[in-house]
């Protein structure tokens, strides 16, 4: 099974899915960014890494018409771009949850939709809601919902903290636990530390699950070369005073109990002997997914990282 | 001020706000169409007469993915093509009802976006839902929204009765009453007399308010030649009883005491006789309006007709 973020996830989950078969995957997703817009329910990571399975990851022929009227209008939360066809997945999921359906049975339901076999499972049923506590250049301290510091506000302000807001009260999404504890092995995905997979850890039960099965568990870096390959990791790991490198993010799930084996790209194999001095297995290769051929060499590469010590 | 349906209201409309300031306007637009689709409010009629006033009616450049998404998925209520441009309308009102805006207000917004002067004013803030009971081709009767009805079945039933549910515990929006008692002239748009006008007019105060103006209201005949030029009058008028003709429809309308002018085609000219028998105004013009200069010499005359008793 794996944890996943968005697109950088749903990019390895493709490869992962030619190494193992979909049927027998669990993908556990953050909705830690989810957020309300227009009325309507949107899971960013979710419909990322489900697009990213069904095939039309990256919605190359996507069209933003209604969100420029919603602009024209000066509609509320019209800042983020809704994509034509994406919007209809966000009417969908919206209109299963009002008609009682849980996140999960929704996610389920699209995912059908879209032909993605595996099983994913969003972290959480109940809503959790990722902010930030910025100051803005005049030193003023403010919070912002994630989406709001990333997308609206592209990221400026200066991240003083980050929290998972519901968290606490968060129930792990049915099946959940049980994937985590009967899964041969769990990945987790070259996603951001802080912001993509923290929230799937933070939610109760989950994290203490996934450390249970350290030994089986191995991730892929998102830092490459010192810098995220996207989105904005290098903001946000220093906020959790984590180095921003292959062997930071290691160190960050290391120290937690959290991982047995990590895969790093060769431009950092410097950093091998530090990650293995943490007493976690390290298989250095090129982590670049280019194609899906390049993500199942790199999905196959994690997997037998996680399994290295098993008989 | 005037009485509308759809696309045919919206034409005329063009040319009336090229005789009379758009500001001293006000227009009643039939709300029985509306219906909720993937949890959004949609209102044809009030987003026809507001297109088509805003200079974007007919939507030339609308494109369909979002609702090719959701037929995709199977999405309940898909067999309605809302347009990606239109969504946003949709969202857009939804988000201001659900604030807790009124009908009324959300369509004031809504107009001003689209640089609309005029007063567009639904009939009622209140639901109502134009039903048809049809019977299928074995016999069995049933009932259905007028939209199932027209764009689901594509009026393929026969229908037995019109009716508007929650027109008794209907009021008129804020305004409707107090435009009709003080208009100059009280025009009945070229729409579909049953489902288009008959709602408005059905809405307990609005019927009695124009039916005390008559002798300042005209309407412009909806069929010409015998037939609607848009729409299925001519499968819903017999319903009602009333001949598929201009004179049936001024029959239907100054039966009820509701006009005293009548505007017909030339086409029709040979039952200009049978109409000035009812004690009705008739002016003979060419009401086909081919572009706004044809709409607005439409819009004089039905004017003119309106108040040729006046002195």
């Amino acid at each position: 099974m794996a944890l996943a973020g968005g697109v950088g996830a749903g990019k390895f989950l493709r490869g992962l899915v030619r190494v193992v078969p979909p049927e027998a995957l669990t993908v556990i997703v953050n909705t830690g960014d989810d957020i309300v817009l227009h009325g309507l329910h949107v899971s960013p990571d979710l419909d990322s890494v489900t697009y990213w399975l069904g095939g039309v990851g990256g919605r190359a022929r996507e069209t933003f018409r209604a969100t420029d009227e919603l602009r024209a209008f000066g509609a509320e939360g019209s800042w983020f771009g809704l994509g034509d066809m994406d919007l209809a997945t966000h009417l969908f999921r919206t209109r299963l949850l009002a008609e009682g359906r849980t996140l999960s049975g929704a996610t389920s339901t699209l995912a059908a939709r879209f032909g993605v076999t595996a099983h994913l499972l969003p972290m959480s049923d109940d809503p959790v809601a990722t902010h930030v506590e910025v100051s803005d250049d005049a030193g003023a301290a403010f919070d912002l919902h994630f989406q709001e510091y990333w997308v609206r506000r592209g990221g400026r302000d200066e991240v003083k903290a980050v929290r998972f807001d519901g968290i606490e009260l968060a129930r792990p999404a049915p099946g959940v636990v049980e994937a985590i504890e009967g899964a041969d092995a769990v990945l987790l995905c070259p996603s951001n530390p802080i912001v993509s997979i923290d929230p799937i850890l933070a939610v109760p039960r989950i994290g203490e699950a996934v450390a249970a099965r350290r030994g089986r568990a191995a991730g892929v870096s998102p830092i490459v070369g010192g810098s995220p390959l996207r989105g904005m990791a290098d903001k946000l790991l220093p906020v959790a005073g984590v180095e921003v490198s292959a062997a930071g993010v290691a160190s960050y799930y290391a120290g937690r109990g959290l991982i047995g084996g990590w895969v790093i790209d060769g431009v950092d194999q410097g950093q091998a002997g530090r990650v293995r001095a943490m007493g976690i297995r390290v298989t250095v290769t090129d982590t670049i997914m280019v194609d899906d051929d390049a993500a199942e060499r790199l999905a196959r590469t994690a997997l037998d990282t996680a399994l290295g010590d098993q008989p």
